[in-house]
């Protein structure tokens, strides 16, 4: 059995707008016009080519803040338990976020965005773009958040709850 | 400046038909009828509560076979080198990859999916649900792919070029 560890290390820092856990976007599609920017590490810059053409990135990064983790959570989006695997919530066995943001402008190591979701400082452990074709998955069903979810995402905000 | 490691540690194993880097599908709808198994580790088990019902998953998991990583790659869909970060390929500065799979059934610690396009005995980092609400790009662009790759993912298969 493998058990070994992996380590990361990140790529640059995504700067953005909150400075807190509490009262963020909690999915992108929540923070439609709101901006950041990655600072890539110019060692990593030449990766960055040919990446302006692409509409949409995904990015990974460290849920850096989060403590620890839970394997039955309330996530933001309901007022009853889940299988953290059944949601998105930070608090996860590995703290790994993915982000499909908007991508606006590249100048050198600077990957200006649009539709920020993390919080200010994250480390980013890679980018990934968005192809439409391989990607989307139109037709897809999501069980429990289909079945009781009504308040749109976008009135939704994050708290305090996995601060601890 | 945060450039401090993070420590990732497997939480189960993917297990595929695919046991040779090479000639196998490099994306996830090139694997549609292509089936294997998640072996989550048991202590993990009660995070799966719920994940029924999702009929995707995104799942992240380590590129193990992958030593070191490039800037330039030429990834398997062009014959044209282009930054890492505009690809998907597996030679990354952080060698962790996803997939957005079909949830065909959930026994105990066993997540049976279809589409699968990773190695044979893959290790599993994360299971995020896949919101089709959140997660789909309807109208992205996809810069030079749209512009130069006409042969369908579909027919195209993995070969030698990351092996060393």
């Amino acid at each position: 059995m493998n058990r070994q560890q992996i380590i990361i290390s990140p790529i640059g820092i995504i700067h953005t707008p909150h400075n807190d856990i509490n009262n963020m976007p909690i999915q992108p599609i929540a923070a439609k016009d709101i901006r950041g920017h990655i600072e890539l590490y110019p060692e990593y810059e030449e990766g960055l080519t040919d990446l302006e053409g692409f509409s949409h990135i995904t990015l990974l990064y460290h849920f850096h803040k989060i403590q620890g983790y839970r394997l039955m959570v309330k996530p933001f989006m309901d007022d009853r338990e889940h299988g953290i695997f059944s949601c998105k919530a930070p608090k996860r066995p590995n703290a790994i976020g993915t982000s499909t943001v908007k991508l606006i402008s590249i100048e050198k190591n600077i990957v200006n965005i649009e539709m920020v979701d993390m919080l200010n400082g994250t480390p980013l452990l890679d980018i990934k773009p968005f192809f439409p074709k391989y990607d989307n998955r139109i037709d897809a069903k999501a069980g429990w958040f289909d079945k009781t979810v009504s308040i749109p995402v976008e009135k939704m905000r994050s708290d305090e709850r996995f601060r601890k």
